[in-house]
């Protein structure tokens, strides 16, 4: 089944889904994350195809999501190193990772944020850098459609879906 | 082509991937923030083969992301409405946008999480909602694993992918 391309969609969503690709191209980057940069290393930690391996890391790499670099010659041997595009998907990760705390099988709970000082389990929240304010009902996502002469918007969150 | 089932494995995060599906559930959750209920918003808004959108529609369901309501009798209609563990997805879709914005085709940044009361475009880092400090590399994500006495982790971000 032929991926549909999203590349031509305006609008952001779409864009970042494009470059990331599907779900097994996100565990890859998790295992980045986790310090693998050879093939054999996200081989072995995902234990999927080498040719559906292959033909991923090469995707990544064309998103500039990861970048090849030889490590060894005779034979000529890559490793793949996580972009700075790369370090800022970190955020996807922690919001699938808190998601996936507190929705998926429990068995899944063994991986989770913590504060190195205190030990403690981070709830996180997303703020406004500027004005310091968690996302809520003040925030507005707009979109403008074409042909359509007003944004689509819709509030973040819901006000009946505020924390706390 | 057969989706590899992410159900079992010990991952916060393939649990997240497994229940949301595929870029275009995404995308489908996107419209469904934006105001879609019936069948046709989704069609289109999305453009998508109408069975192709009536088995995703069926997955987002399943997965307790949508809830399907009856809106007529005579023919029987439904509606899908968002459910608490969709709004809890909303920060996947704004780091998703935010990303989106920063690496994307600039066609697409017409869409943007705004501050309602300064019309200001927001920039979004998450933040501990215990100790109100920004992820960082104080922050640091472990997991055990199957058969490691030691757990993995990773810092969060990287010192030199610490934003400004």
């Amino acid at each position: 089944m032929k991926k549909t391309s999203f590349q031509h969609m305006p609008c952001p969503v779409a864009q970042a889904l494009e470059v990331i690709g599907d779900s097994w191209n996100v565990l890859i980057l998790r295992e980045a994350y986790y310090g693998a940069k050879r093939f054999d290393d996200f081989a072995q930690a995902l234990g999927i195809p080498t040719n559906t391996l292959a033909r991923r890391l090469k995707e990544l790499v064309a998103g500039g999501i990861l970048e090849r670099h030889p490590y060894s010659e005779k034979p000529t041997r890559y490793e793949y190193l996580l972009t700075s595009r790369a370090r800022d998907l970190r955020p996807l990760m922690l919001v699938l990772l808190q998601w996936g705390n507190r929705y998926g099988n429990m068995d899944a709970a063994r991986t989770m944020l913590v504060d190195s000082y205190t030990g403690e389990p981070v709830d996180l929240v997303l703020v406004d850098r500027v004005t310091g304010l968690p996302v809520s009902s003040r925030h507005r996502v707009l979109r403008q459609r074409h042909g359509s002469p007003t944004p689509h918007s819709f509030a973040f969150p819901e006000p009946e879906a505020e924390p706390g």
